[in-house]
């Protein structure tokens, strides 16, 4: 049975020592003293490793369950969701007018990373609620934040977020789920959507939808799509349940992975349903919260390869197997871990250097939310918008193969579902899916982002490079290990871009056929400028003469193994990219 | 639900127009002409579509059901296997006088493709019978060979493989299942082994397993494993079935996948067996036909990726979603298809540029094991060896990874069971682990084959190369796209041994540390060889004015996507083996 146990000194270091939050001037990060966002990370820890990590095979096993249009959640799940409400962990970067505790995001973040790693199927109740408050917290009136927020903020109701038909998953535009208005402001929903997580279970007294739908006699295509608030059961004015509403799950789905969460078939038969900001504008609404719900899915990425690492790394130490070749090293044992194996260890120092690149990636694009929804901060939002689909794409494409990596090292074992390793990269893989599919990513990243605003995102990210490098130079070990190779990475990034601009005008597959490489070169020169931000404040701990010693040099030993057998891949993305559209689309369909 | 067609035209130009089989003097090879081979896979194809590849999901969803003692396999394997029996699809490729074709492995292994493809759980009842029988052939004495190889050519009797035991896999020198000499020539076996696939099941009148274990008092470690044959039931001197002999299965284990075959915890209970071949030459005899059964599993992944990629094909051709950027394709239509997206095609070539590429690369492999099995030409069984880990750790690692994009291209419905597409991945999971783990292929690699002989086969490989590059260079576009890469690929891949030679002998660890880059380095030259050879085929049948030159042209549009867009990795590859062991192994085990 896998264990896991919560990465808080790592967090620690990441907000105090890289990030400094408590100097930013972001409003609300002055509260965030390094006791304070220590005592908040132990409890969340806590309640990862021993209410929801226990439940995290119970949920695999078991499953949802559908009978009779009521969807059971699994054994335990009910008493942890009750746990989670009664410590406020649902609403912590909620506001407090609705019972939040208006922390910065980044909190949120840092403790969501935990509760996706204990559980992920189980996380993704609350987290679908907290997307769907937030929508609702941006575009609703008045009276809908009213009716709807407290409940939500606190997990009494969950919420949901309604996009996929049959027919139609990334092109919504094609969407057939109409909407009519009925003369009181409310209107009937009809149609059909699938894959809604958490679309229906017993942990909830109320369970809101967030539901796009076509107006009749709307816009045809995207245009015509609005967002419409549509409750499980109605509200009356005095706050109470009443009818139900006609909305029904019509069955669940047998999937891969996320046994625990439930992915419903929603059927709306003529359901009253809200206008959910203005007519005709439900993708924007819907995309206001983009950044954010992308970020959690990359985040989800990170988590499961934390996870799986950290028992990968546990079995290799435990398990006996074959001779350090350079020296017996367990001499009263019959054969030595299998962590004294150079290839393990490769694998290990793969995962490792991944999971805490990654999460200081993350924990940075949070700090870039905060200045744009706290601070109105234009640039932040720019960029952060601009990476928002490479934190999705690269960190659940590579967060994936970590957990395969990390299964791996338990041989025979990691392939047998009680060890628990399996789970980890079959929950890990819906996380490469929803939210976009990562071609999307791609595709937003180099059809849409680039370009932004004239191309004002990307410039700032390369003169970020190059300032951070040119700031930072002049230590010949660091020079070295870290900010040489960062600035080869960050030339090819930008070799990379100058292509697409010079190649794409003519022929703009040119561009696109490179979208997937593009993708992860950036990610990883972030992963990089990550790296090389960590073993600045590493090194500047160590030149203090810091009491944990152990603790940075491991830093630095993880950054330049990352630096130094991560980042040249770089090189070959670029080559890549510069074959261009020619060899990707050279066969015609039907010779395939 | 998936369906599968066998790739026929594609393995008769390989047997053909690549590999020139009948020009070979290899015994056999004289009777493999095209009509004789296309009739073969023509009636394999047949029965893979129509048979075994509708069971294939029935086999992952029901999985195989244990009850005091016994196994129930799924609902219509007993049918099918009866099936293949009558058919004659067991003995393919054993000798005649035990019931077999007597034709050359070659063409097992290409048949063997269709079976994995459609149906791995499945086939894998048979696949290890043929493990075992060759075994038998191989070790056997006269009395033996009679005794057991009828029935397992027909597969009247199935077959095991039991190494495993719960503390040692890959150190098998732990191994405590011991035999006791009984005076008369047998042995009772006692211990428990682990992993054992098809160990139990309802489809053969017998099982005969081969166990290893250590005669009391024999050697210790590794040096005092023996090889056992221990018949489920007893067999008398008419051929008749005895008493129940005292070996049993103890449970089946819960799997990622391959749900359809058994994999059995098997008990050995003073269980009596028979020595095969030597005492205490147990792992000799186990490892002879190690190269075969390695490439076998290198086989299933690139079955599990080509039967994924022909489904993600077929979506991509049906799903209509989004635009065409240049130019709308389906004008009738309310999107056009997601094969009009670049990076979705993309995907697609790297998934059919991979598959026909490990095609080719496998085929060769068995005309070089026909080579030195059915001529004793020790060249091509020095030659094989060396690329035996190849095959097997490259091939299922990449053809893993191929699933995993063939799932992608489906989105949401990739992750959903009744899609059938995550069950490619799944199954395709195990390849990577059993028959060696995949860093036990690279430690084979590196730690041993590259140094065998004194380094004869690797050269030969590399004097392969360039005499290959030299003799077939002078046309300008075949030695653009084909032989400058192949030739910056395999120059990369002599500078990593040479960097092996320099630096493995101070620390071996400087070669262990890049074990797994070298043996996907590997990977990539030789399949760029096969791509250069493939090429060279197809233009001469368009210089020859072939009358299918869409299907050569396409041969030679896939090879140059394979050429110009995955083998530059060999430079990360080099890159990160020249790093060395220092950042790999930099942490002491407690600073992880």
């Amino acid at each position: 049975m896998p264990s896991y146990t919560a990465p808080t000194k790592d967090l620690q270091f990441l907000l105090h020592d890289v990030l400094n939050v408590t100097t930013s001037d972001v409003p609300g990060y002055d509260e965030l003293e390094a006791e304070f966002t220590g005592a908040v990370l132990e409890e969340a820890g806590k309640i990862s490793s021993e209410v929801l990590t226990p439940l995290n095979a119970v949920g695999d096993t078991e499953g949802c369950r559908f009978e009779n249009g009521v969807v059971y959640t699994p054994t335990g799940f009910k008493d942890a969701f009750e746990q989670m409400k009664e410590g406020g962990w649902t609403g912590l970067d909620m506001p407090e007018e609705f019972g939040g505790q208006n922390m910065p995001y980044v909190m949120g973040t840092a403790v969501g990373e935990m509760f996706s790693s204990a559980n992920q199927a189980f996380t993704m109740y609350q987290g679908l609620t907290h997307g769907a408050a937030s929508a609702i917290l941006a575009h609703g009136s008045d009276e809908q934040k009213a009716t709807y927020l407290p409940n939500m903020v606190s997990c009494e109701w969950t919420g949901t977020m309604n996009l996929t038909e049959p027919h139609c998953g990334t092109d919504l535009g094609m969407m057939r789920t109409k909407a009519e208005p009925q003369g009181d402001g409310s209107y009937k929903i009809t149609g059909q959507k699938i894959f809604i997580s958490a679309g229906e279970h017993d942990m909830a007294g109320n369970i809101i939808h967030l539901v796009l739908a076509k107006i009749v006699g709307g816009p045809e295509g995207i245009k015509g799509v609005s967002l419409f608030i549509v409750p499980k059961f109605m509200v009356n004015e005095d706050g109470s349940l009443g009818a139900r509403n006609g909305v029904a799950c019509g069955k669940i789905e047998e999937k891969m992975g996320i046994h625990g969460n439930s992915t419903c078939v929603m059927n709306y038969d003529g359901a009253t349903g809200y206008l959910l900001g203005d007519e005709h504008k439900g993708m924007r609404a819907m995309f206001t919260m983009m950044n954010e719900a992308r970020l959690g899915v990359g985040m989800q990425g990170l988590a499961q390869a934390e996870v799986a690492y950290q028992n990968a790394l546990e079995y290799a130490k435990d398990r006996l197997q074959g001779r350090d070749v350079t020296g017996v090293k367990n001499p009263d044992g019959p054969a030595d871990p299998l962590i004294v194996h150079p290839d393990i260890r490769r694998s290990l120092m793969d995962q490792k250097s991944f999971a805490e690149g990654a999460r200081a990636f993350i924990l940075w694009g949070a700090t870039l939310i905060d200045a744009a929804h706290r601070k109105g901060d234009k640039d932040a939002d720019g960029l952060v918008s601009l990476m928002t689909p490479v934190i999705k794409g690269f960190l659940t494409d590579v967060g994936y193969d970590m957990t395969v990596k990390a299964q791996q090292i338990y041989g025979g074992h990691g392939y047998i579902e009680e060890w628990g390793m399996s789970q980890f990269t079959r929950d890990a893989r819906i996380a490469m899916i929803y939210e976009g599919a990562n071609g999307v990513q791609a595709l937003d990243l180099v059809g849409r982002k680039l370009a932004q605003d004239g191309g004002k995102y990307v410039m700032a990210f390369f003169e970020l490079m190059r300032s951070f490098i040119k700031e930072n130079s002049g230590d010949e070990a660091i020079d070295r290990d870290f900010m040489e190779p960062l600035k080869k990475a960050s030339k090819d990034l930008q070799a990379s871009g100058m292509y697409f601009m010079q190649n794409g005008l003519k022929n703009p597959n040119n561009a696109l056929a490179g979208s997937t490489d593009f993708m992860h070169m950036f990610g990883h020169v972030c992963l990089g400028y990550m790296w090389a931000r960590m073993a600045l404040a590493a090194k500047a701990a160590l030149d203090s003469g810091t009491s944990d010693k152990a603790f940075y040099e491991t830093k630095l030993a993880t950054g330049r193994y990352y630096m130094a057998r991560h980042l040249p891949i770089t090189a070959v993305h670029l080559a890549r990219i510069e074959t261009g559209a020619e060899p990707v689309m050279a066969l015609e369909a039907a010779n395939f």
